[in-house]
């Protein structure tokens, strides 16, 4: 079987990590036919080369700063190989272009558009364990792109994607996934297994621990993924498909406190400071208005996130959605015009806004959630700007000076420091 | 036209250097219709890339150390390009590979088998100007090598052969070739023009400024090479074909001195610290000796480079030759158990030695520069070793201490000082 490794940037600081790691691989190496290693850049390599392109310029093109980043995750795929080498493990390293992995030529954002393994399995099947520059591709006219946010990890589930690997291991510096943020609620619980579904809606309502797209090729490709410490030995959290997760609701059953099978329906808590609402007044109500509204924001890169909109009396509505609150001046200056031009009233901006999210399967059809997640809110007098839900997960938006307060609350509501599966549990 | 400029390392050992080589290359936009850049690393990044691989292995592969060290010139070649944009003149950097580069797999000392000029051509025609990535090409199974020694002036001269650019400007830390190290002999004077077969002479035999191998690529493929300086606008030192070097002879003639045609003769004198002898002695006089002694050395990539060989009497000759000192001792290693075998007596290895030369189209043909160098250092009482000659240059080898000595010694015994074609002199 083939496995897939990902090493980030803080596991790679230094050589000595990188012989550390190197020590891994190789032990792994003892049981596993064939390993590929994907790593970031070493340490804080990017962001010097950022740097130093802004000393030359505050306007970096796109493609020459993606050929210029491109070099960190060269650095430590060479070193990696190196050390491997220097353990009588044979290795080698490739480039991302190397490794076939193709993009289209969308410059610091690229999407994969195919990978070519011939490459990769030719080394493979030579007995060497192979070392990816990851974040990184090539173009159709082998021009270097950089895939973006999350790009290393999206990378390392697409080689294992390709190379039908048993498993793709994302070793990082926290040590799987938590109930909640650790450092906000130290009672949060390390989760044994998650569904993409579920992992998904916790990565996109602001859990860093890995980037919603890699998640997502993972549940395309059936891909299972292992997120666990670089540093210590311990079993991680395994993102996979959980066929039937009433399975963990019942194995549960009987540990104590009401309604077992509701509580163990929230596998986490997510939350996010990094949100601003922006709300049109007095929006005519004709269709083709949200398209007018929304296109631009699309064209420019901003995410709309929760969109929530009332019909009021006299053919009149506001219409409020949230962005990042790093992109906030961008979409108000892109809004404004197009608000005028449609007949609204005014345009208001919100800024100091977070959001907090109870995710897992089932919740939607069990409509008791809603309530106590509500409950939870008030009872610690934190009010609800907006609501949103998904098949399985409720959002709401709140001040962000209530964030932390508001995930211990309802970390405490939905019980999530009793483990879900006491068989499984360490 | 196109013009090939290459500039190296220390003229781009920061931000700031960057952006006035950028200037630089701007200016000359406004004159020049097509520009490619070739650009070294930045100041001491293949060094710090060094290390780094050693603080990973003490013995880092070749393959890998080569993907390595490319960063180096990736970096400097797209803040290059982002400079001169930021400065709104159209550019773009190219990787060795990506500018057509093609190479054999030798790693670390690869040498260029081909030049693919599409992409080249196809920048250039669309306006930009186009920065490369020195040192560095691509084998054909697509692994990146590095070209060693005098690498980034080779991809400088082989772009230049292949657009048959009208002259290839190599900027570096000096102004440009002097009849001697100016910091051993003060009164040394900087060349107007030299030609390729004199400027191989110096550069082979010590003359730090072009690397022999870049040199030569110019000569067979009729490129001008321009030596000069990356900081000053000074007009440096034109390496091209003389097709009549006694022009320059009778150019000066009248100019006061005696024997006005034969100083002139001599062109420059080059030396070099890095020498040691070996000797065989008593090495049995029979064919086929030399190829069994020397073949080994050449497969281990020693550079033998005077050979002096004495047959004396009963049919045994002592064989002397020297190389680098810094081969001495895997050299020793190498000789010593074939000079057994073939029953030489034994062999001794000498350090400390220096090479100084005198070098000049046409003083073979004159048999009076030979004395005059013997009779200079006779002077100055330094003891002759070796002597060994060609068709431009007469070498000594002599002892390391005395080498500053003699080449001041030499500088004024063939009037140096005196400029060659006062019609060109500043």
């Amino acid at each position: 079987m083939t496995i897939v490794q990902k090493y980030g940037g803080s596991s790679l600081a230094s050589a000595e990590r990188i012989r550390a790691v190197a020590d891994r691989v190789a032990r792994r190496r003892q049981v596993e036919e064939h390993i590929v290693v994907v790593v970031s850049a070493m340490g804080d390599t990017t962001d010097g080369l950022i740097q130093l392109a802004r000393q030359v310029t505050d306007d970096p093109d796109d493609r020459e700063m993606d050929l210029l980043l491109s070099t960190g995750e060269l650095i430590s795929c060479t070193l990696m190989a190196m050390a491997l080498r220097a353990r009588g493990v044979p290795a080698i390293s490739l480039s991302g272009g190397q490794a076939g992995i193709q993009t289209d030529a969308t410059h610091s954002r690229a999407r994969i558009v195919a990978v070519d393994s011939g490459r990769l399995k030719r080394e493979l099947d030579a007995g060497r364990i192979v070392i990816v520059a990851g974040f990184q591709g090539v173009t159709e006219a082998a021009d270097v792109t950089t895939l973006g946010r999350g790009g290393s990890d999206t990378t390392a589930v697409a080689l294992a994607a390709i190379l039908r690997a048993s498993v793709c291991e994302i070793y990082t510096d926290v040590d799987g996934v938590y109930t909640a943020d650790p450092r906000i609620e130290p009672r949060a619980r390390r989760l044994l297994e998650i569904d993409y579904e579920e992992m998904l809606e916790l990565a996109q309502q602001g859990a860093r621990v890995m980037h919603p797209r890699a998640v997502e090729l993972g549940s395309v490709y059936g891909i299972p993924i292992l997120v666990a410490s670089s540093y210590r030995d311990r079993p991680g959290t395994l993102i996979h498909r959980i066929d039937e997760p009433t399975d963990r609701a019942s194995a549960s059953e009987g540990t104590g406190g009401t309604a077992v099978e509701d509580r163990n329906k929230v596998s986490g808590i997510a939350h996010d400071h990094n949100v601003a609402k922006i709300t049109i007044v007095g929006v005519p109500d004709r269709p083709g208005i949200a398209t007018e509204i929304f296109q631009p924001l699309a064209l420019a890169s901003i995410s709309v996130d929760v969109i929530v909109q009332n019909t009021g009396l006299a053919g009149v509505t506001d219409l409020s959605f949230t962005v990042a609150e790093s992109d906030l001046q961008r979409a108000l200056r892109l809004v404004e015009p197009i608000a005028e031009e449609v007949g609204a009233r005014r345009v208001v901006g919100n800024k100091d806004l977070a959001k907090v999210s109870i995710v897992g399967t089932g919740i939607h059809s069990a409509p008791g959630y809603a309530a106590r997640m509500f409950h939870a809110l008030a009872e610690r007098k934190i009010n609800i700007d907006m609501i949103t839900t998904s098949e399985i997960r409720i959002t709401c938006i709140i001040a962000q000076e209530q964030v932390e307060d508001a995930v211990r609350a309802l970390h405490g509501a939905f019980q999530l420091e009793q483990p879900d599966v006491p068989a499984l549990s360490e």
